[in-house]
């Protein structure tokens, strides 16, 4: 797969897309330049092109970047035995967490789609997207495949899965706007408050519409 | 108060607002400028700096016009007589609603604090920024309130009514990523997406950690 050709394969291109995603976070897609990412390394323009022919190249490999952690987080879960409530019930905490363990990353990924949705793109550019929206439909399809189990299961109402997991997965991902990393947070912080930020989502509210 | 000085007080403020709201949804503040807006109104930037000295006023006058249409759909809504459960439901279903019909504005108010969340600001600026955060903060109280009476009142468990509605909220806020306006949906389909929003929100789960 052509994926593979980009991917941070050493160190020295994920110093690179770290200083970008910091870069992207910042300004945003448009307003942040090549000489922005290299400032921000104190390097010269020439290390990065050595590596990313263009702009548009680093952004996707940070989106990419983001979304590989998401999924890490996701395949580190423990999930075999569990029934599907309890399933997701994990699968949202780790989600959570991952939001704000990689907030910079995550950042970036949000403003991936957006980015593009207004551009005229090249046709690399538009395979380039067409990778990312289906790695994210991969992502929110793992979430979908349990929601609809535990539906099945007669443990969750019927709802649309697919509005339901965009809303759901969109509530801790939302925390791009309001958390700030603090150096002081320690791992234990970090998974208390992603459980805080998952509690309202289960049956927290005891709400029910009918 | 200085906050209304710059409100849009006529429909040609309004018309300039709903064209800079386009422009900031479509490329993000940072890289748009009065003269992308102009030339969306095929109008003269003098047009524009006629109402507006600056590009930072007319973004912020946009994220106030965003803010009041939030605040205008949770006010028209008939709560009295209702008990906190369903008020906290009608309330949720207005602002999904609201965050649909008025999708590129609230683009923008999503934008808003993380746009200045890292720039060197004027004083007159992080003034209007801390305007525009207690707007925001008095928004999300109105949810806290509710749903801390629905604690007291024993129809929700105990949980962190702070990062709570920022979660919900947010759930249903991350429809400017995914949610496209057509020109052919009905206030009837929108409303009917709303719902399918808002049910994974209430019961609709029936999940809990415990």
């Amino acid at each position: 797969m052509a994926k593979s050709d980009t991917r941070p394969a050493n160190w020295r291109k994920m110093e690179i897309i770290t200083a970008a995603a910091e870069c992207f976070m910042e300004r945003g897609y448009h307003a942040t330049s090549v000489d922005d990412v290299a400032a921000r390394l104190n390097c010269t323009k020439g290390r990065i092109y050595h590596h990313y022919r263009s702009k548009t190249e680093l952004f996707f490999d940070v989106h990419r970047e983001g979304m590989d952690l998401l999924f890490q987080a996701q395949d580190a879960i423990e999930v075999t035995g569990l029934d599907p409530r309890d399933r997701l019930i994990a699968m949202l905490r780790a989600h959570a967490l991952a939001m704000l363990e990689h907030h910079t990353f995550e950042n970036v990924v949000a403003q991936g789609v957006q980015v593009h949705r207004f551009d005229q793109t090249s046709a690399s550019e538009r395979a380039t997207m067409k990778e990312l929206i289906a790695s994210r439909d991969v992502f929110e399809d793992r979430f979908k495949d349990v929601l609809e189990a535990a539906i099945a299961a007669g443990l969750v109402p019927d709802m649309d899965v697919s509005i339901a997991v965009k809303t759901l997965l969109g509530g801790l991902q939302w925390s791009i706007f309001w958390y700030r990393p603090k150096k002081r947070d320690s791992a234990k912080d970090r998974r208390a408050l992603a459980d805080r930020m998952v509690a309202p989502l289960l049956s927290g509210l005891g709400l029910s519409a009918e």
